[in-house]
């Protein structure tokens, strides 16, 4: 099985929207989706990215990617690395792609002395959490994301 | 009331340790801490820092602070503003000292051009869901967070 993870760069900047939209759509959640490749060069390959990409490859084709940054754990008083995005299309799973990316995920999290490795997942995704079950995360129960959004920033400015 | 918020200095790392300490107590956490100043110095102001300090005064003494980091939302291809740590001094609650360092994170994710801010409540933590109600944050349901710790990405590696 011929699969490569690399880093994304520039030219990639369709095919990690399209990648977000897949994932978007998988999640029911695709009409939250606005961003664009303008914004993703800008924001993931400008002077000060805010995030990372990697893109899984198979027969030179794309499949997968993880969307990172990293993030600080005032208790440990460490970085630690949080994947926002994680996705394989539907019809490339099984083949261990996921598990290549994740690998990969952990040793760049290794090599910049995390912490941790944090994600979230959708309590209805199940193959989400069978996948994670091998690693045995840890489940932070008790805690709730809050959001303000853009609209609510700019009301209360 | 003499209250001022202001952005930290590596002369705070002490204050800022004993202000991560005394949440992390308020959040029977305490067990979980292994910052030190030195790791202060190195992951908030080093040469390339993970996150950033904000540090409330009253009368010139610190009772309170801020720690957040910019994180991205794939979905608005833009950056958020994520409030790690947020802590007021039991004894100085109630005088708006909260509410003033809450709305200078507001402007610093305006400011960026963020397309949310977000944080994480525990569940029993009645007088912070009380204090984020009030801004009418939306609270990401059906969610959980998924964490690996240090010893875990070693092992996985």
């Amino acid at each position: 099985l011929n699969i490569n993870i690399r880093k994304a760069v520039p030219q990639d900047a369709q095919t990690i929207l399209d990648l977000i939209i897949g994932l978007a759509k998988y999640e029911k959640l695709e009409h939250q989706v606005s961003n664009t490749t303008t914004l993703i060069q800008e924001k993931l390959f400008g002077n000060q990215p805010v995030a990372h990409c990697l893109i899984a490859e198979k027969d030179s084709a794309p499949v997968g990617l993880a969307i990172y940054f990293f993030n600080y754990s005032t208790f440990k008083g460490k970085a630690g690395l949080y994947l926002e995005d994680f996705f394989v299309e539907p019809e490339h799973r099984g083949a261990g792609i996921g598990k290549r990316i994740f690998k990969r995920l952990i040793q760049i999290a290794n090599k910049n002395d995390c912490a941790r490795m944090e994600w979230c997942v959708l309590d209805w995704n199940e193959p989400a959490i069978n996948f994670y079950k091998k690693y045995e995360a840890e489940e932070l129960k008790g805690w709730t994301i809050n959001r303000l959004s853009e609209t609510q920033l700019k009301k209360n400015s």
